[in-house]
């Protein structure tokens, strides 16, 4: 079993050095004099300790016992509620929420980083607090003061949680065909009626309360997204007091056999004439979920670094003990009986791939975060509608790719380990079962990217690509003249010429036939993928540079972080000549086929 | 759970239109007039309906219960020992095997036509058959006519089954390390003792005896790969007259508890001193061997094009069911709620990605059955050196490509499921759990690549690629002046001049750096499968093409199977491009980093 340990080292340079946090964050009035680089560690280290000695033992077992159902009861595994109390105790719910309800106020930046290693050390575990953190989310920016005093404050403080009911049957991606009833009772408050699927944390016994936030619809509602509203669905009512009342009638009818996140309890919630009250405006529930949606797709791109980087630490182990051939230039260990697998350059392709993604996806989930708080501190306008433009460009990049790339890092970590990869006891094949929902759930792949091209491309017509290719201009500029960074240069000038260039041939084609869009659009994410990263890694590798020339401190740190820019270069940002080749290509031979023709 | 449904048809085509069985094996004196289309179709008829109506009932099934293992004995899921009976009573064990041991003598291909639909409806049943069959080859080359009596004859009718004792746990892909001793007695038998892992099949309850093949190595042996022999340790040594006798000293100890193929057991085996008898020559047992290396290999190739077959079967099935958006240009099924996901460009582009994996690699892999058969069956030396040299040449490419494509499609089905994909009741994970497997054993995708790259092509000089080379330029020749072949033969041409140059370039800096060839070879390996599937999906297009002039029949058959030929050049044959780049990029960014800098 891969032994989980924070890559902390890593994490302070995206932090402190790549993006300046004591600096930057300077600026907001609400962390001036606050985020000193101490304070930061400190919340770092008390978490990687957390991380590494509580919740990652849970993690293996977790994935074995999984949860169980008993008569609408959840038991999730043993260990997960006395990790949770301790969570609580250590205050960690409260992060970044509303001093005013009991928050610490802290940056999404910083739980973003905590997050990576909930994440990394037991997905399932950290999923309970990723959807309470969504709830939380949710009630701070639609709920009414008095939804907030009851409801919010108990999910600071951990002695709740809460979930997100989004999913029916047959309205997974398409939130349109939702049927969930609610309809208003004499006191103000709605009867919720129907059936929902896929909710993670449904129901558990972490807590004695569990708050869902449901989306239903009204009596009058029109039909289709427009006709969609959210609501507060307490498991328990609550008295006067606030204090738990009667049993609600949300029931947990099943819980899902998955493929992995064994330790999660995927429900199917049965809500008959369930008490709910209307959280924000009626028939506006999808705009109050967005919100949510994007800080859950900035999470799971979490989860897809956060897979990158366990299967690297486990399969990296591996590759230095286990013994196999001797080196293609001869023995490197001539006193043991074999070479260590490290020494192979297809195992070092592999290992150097999921390092590469790891650290990418750290700088890219990281600079997201700092733009999420931009967007809530900043008193500035434009910046904050620069921060807002770049979140809305950056994220379904961001959840596509790296969940992608985590999953990618799982098969080398099971393909490094070899026929043992395919066993369980070596928790190899656990980090791919779980790493696979990732690209499904919070839009699969396929929904992302076209929100990409479709929603955030062609619709501002170009705007918010604009503005990622001016920040490449930006480093380009700084850094032309650089002889460290030539090579890193010409390449970036040579993909914003070709990214803007197969945006514009995507844009001429689809005004012929909208299908261009669809067909092109998963490869035009992975390219924006590969290009993005390429910016974060010259950008990284640049700071490592000046940190070379201008300290003694951790020059085998920074050289590594160097030569890894230059493996990103030289072996994976050439895949974006494949999905550019396959964007030119067009539609016509996707959608060739009739449907009845597909298998005879 | 995805419904089995054999292709029938497009192996049809493969067999009879792309690769003409009927007039190519009438050159072979075993085959002359026995080889009609009908005799062949009613073989895969009767096949199709075991696999359909027996095996691939017990497949899900089989994987929620899974082997057990107690006090030595395993238990096989329910139905598995009633369906090899079955197997048994209609004659498929003999098969291919010697009409002089009650074999059937029919060729190769056939029996890999058979064995895609054996793993594409139920691959942990499946194995105990290709494990068996693997030990009847072994025997029937290198047995004593008193061995093939004894042994061989009991596998061939399906009362027996036989295993391949290969791998100990510190010996996986580097069989040199084997410590498995056997010691002669006095009887002229051995000794045999020492741990073996990762037995596929090793101990079951589906028949009453097993022999299992067994790697060893004798007192005098020198160290390494060139001091290993073969033996034959049957689970129930057999009296004077053949029949079961006492138990051997060979044991299951443990089973392994996998990722997937829960059907089939993965055994720990402990030979105490058991009873042995040697097949081939002492210290000959890796070259005896290779004959059942190679044929797994093709074996497992066949796990990969079924994989992709199976995961086209259900995504494609659920893609015209379930409703999600509309299309792109407009309702599709305006008297929906939503059209059928198969309009979206996305879905389409996965689905048609499996089909042409799978349409490609029975393609590919029938053809390596033919070369294999004409091996066994020609008496033209020059022809056997070329199928041979061909085939050393095609099966590590057959062998990693069409597993990791397998992966690949796999992977589609459970995206096209959406959510519902990680759900184990739809039967789609189970299928990319099972898949995973594939790349891992017979040889890893890298000791195939290694193979290819050091073994075949630079040891050869070039000569194994100039025959696939030949071939491609026939084709080019026959078909150049073909207008509805142009854009193939033009692509042909160019990948032509392009895959040789590659490897010249990598020839060259391998003389200075043989780190080169390891940093090289995993691309070069995807770059050679793309570019053979190249010249196979053209072949079945000038096929296709040529039967729309010449019949009336099956027009949409043969206008998909051109369509699909279109999609693999524009939209997979792209990939190439990134393959090629990252060759041309070397070894040194792969190589830079030293062992302890991998992480900090």
């Amino acid at each position: 079993m891969p032994v989980y340990q924070a890559p902390l080292r890593d994490m302070q340079f995206v932090l402190h050095e790549l993006l300046e946090v004591e600096t930057t964050y300077q600026q907001f009035h609400d962390y001036k004099d606050m985020l000193s680089t101490e304070v930061i560690n400190q919340y770092l280290e008390a978490a990687a300790d957390f991380c590494e000695n509580e919740i990652a033992l849970l993690n293996q077992s977790g994935d074995q016992h999984g949860c169980r159902l008993h008569e609408g009861v959840v038991t999730t595994p043993h260990g997960f509620k006395a990790a949770h109390q301790k969570y609580a105790e250590l205050g960690f719910p409260s992060l970044t929420a509303d001093p005013e309800y009991g928050g610490q106020g802290m940056p999404t930046l910083l739980r973003i980083a905590i997050s990576e290693m909930l994440c990394g050390s037991n997905w399932s575990w950290a999923m309970y607090q990723g959807l309470s953190h969504g709830a939380m989310r949710t009630l701070e920016h639609h709920g009414t003061p008095e939804q907030k005093q009851k409801f919010l404050s108990k999910l600071i403080t951990g002695e709740w949680t809460g979930t997100m009911c989004l999913t029916e049957s047959h309205a997974g991606s398409d939130l349109g065909l939702i049927r969930t009833k609610a309809e208003p009772n004499a006191d103000g408050s709605y009867a919720i009626s129907g059936e929902k699927i896929f909710i993670s944390a449904g129901e558990h016994d972490l807590t004695e309360n569990i708050v869902h936030i449901v989306l239903a619809r009204l009596p009058d509602a029109p039909a289709g997204t427009k006709g969609i509203s959210l609501f507060i669905v307490p498991k328990f009512n609550l008295d006067e007091a606030g204090n738990i009342a009667d049993r609600n009638a949300v029931l947990c009818t099943s819980i899902e056999h998955k493929m992995g996140i064994h330790g999660n309890a995927t429900c199917a919630l049965h809500f008959d004439r369930a008490i709910g009250y209307l959280i924000g405006p009626p028939h506006r529930g999808l705009n109050c979920m967005f919100t949510f949606m994007n800080t859950a797709r900035i999470g799971t791109a979490v989860q897809g670094l956060a897979a990158s980087q366990i299967a690297f630490q486990g399969a990296l182990a591996y590759a230095k003990d286990r013994l196999a051939m001797r080196g293609l230039t001869g023995a490197h260990y001539p006193e043991k009986n074999a070479d260590p697998i490290i020494v192979h350059p297809a195992v070092r392709n592999m290992l150097m791939t999921q390092k590469a993604f790891a650290e990418g996806g750290r700088a890219l989930v990281y600079f997201l975060a700092q733009h999420a708080d931009i967007i809530e501190k900043s008193n500035d306008p434009a910046q904050i509608q620069h921060s807002d433009e770049l979140l809305a460009f950056l994220t379904p990049i961001a959840k596509a790719f790296l969940t992608e790339t985590g999953n990618e890092s799982a098969k080398h970590g099971i393909q490094i380990f070899g026929g043992h990869g395919f066993i369980v006891e070596h928790g190899m094949e656990q980090i791919a079962r779980d790493a696979r929902i990732s690209t499904l759930y919070e839009g699969t792949t396929e929904i992302q990217s076209i929100d990409l091209l479709a929603r955030k491309v062609l619709k501002s017509k170009g705007k918010l690509l604009n503005n990622m290719l001016d920040l490449i201009d930006t480093f380009i500029a700084a850094h032309h003249a650089d002889p460290a960074l030539s090579l890193y240069i010409e390449k970036l000038i040579a993909l914003k010429g070709e990214w803007l260039n197969l945006t514009q041939e995507v844009t001429t084609v689809a005004k012929q036939n909208p299908e261009e869009i669809g067909a092109a659009s998963v490869d035009y994410l992975y390219y924006s993928g590969y290009v993005v990263f390429a910016y974060l890694w010259a950008k990284m590798a640049q700071v490592a540079h000046e940190k070379q020339q201008n300290t003694a401190q951790d020059t085998r740190f920074y050289a590594a972080k160097i030569k890894t820019a230059n493996f990103f270069f030289d072996k994976l940002l050439t895949r974006t000549q494949s999905h550019a080749a396959s964007i030119k290509s067009g539609a016509s031979s996707v959608m060739a086929l009739s449907e009845e023709d597909f298998a005879f």
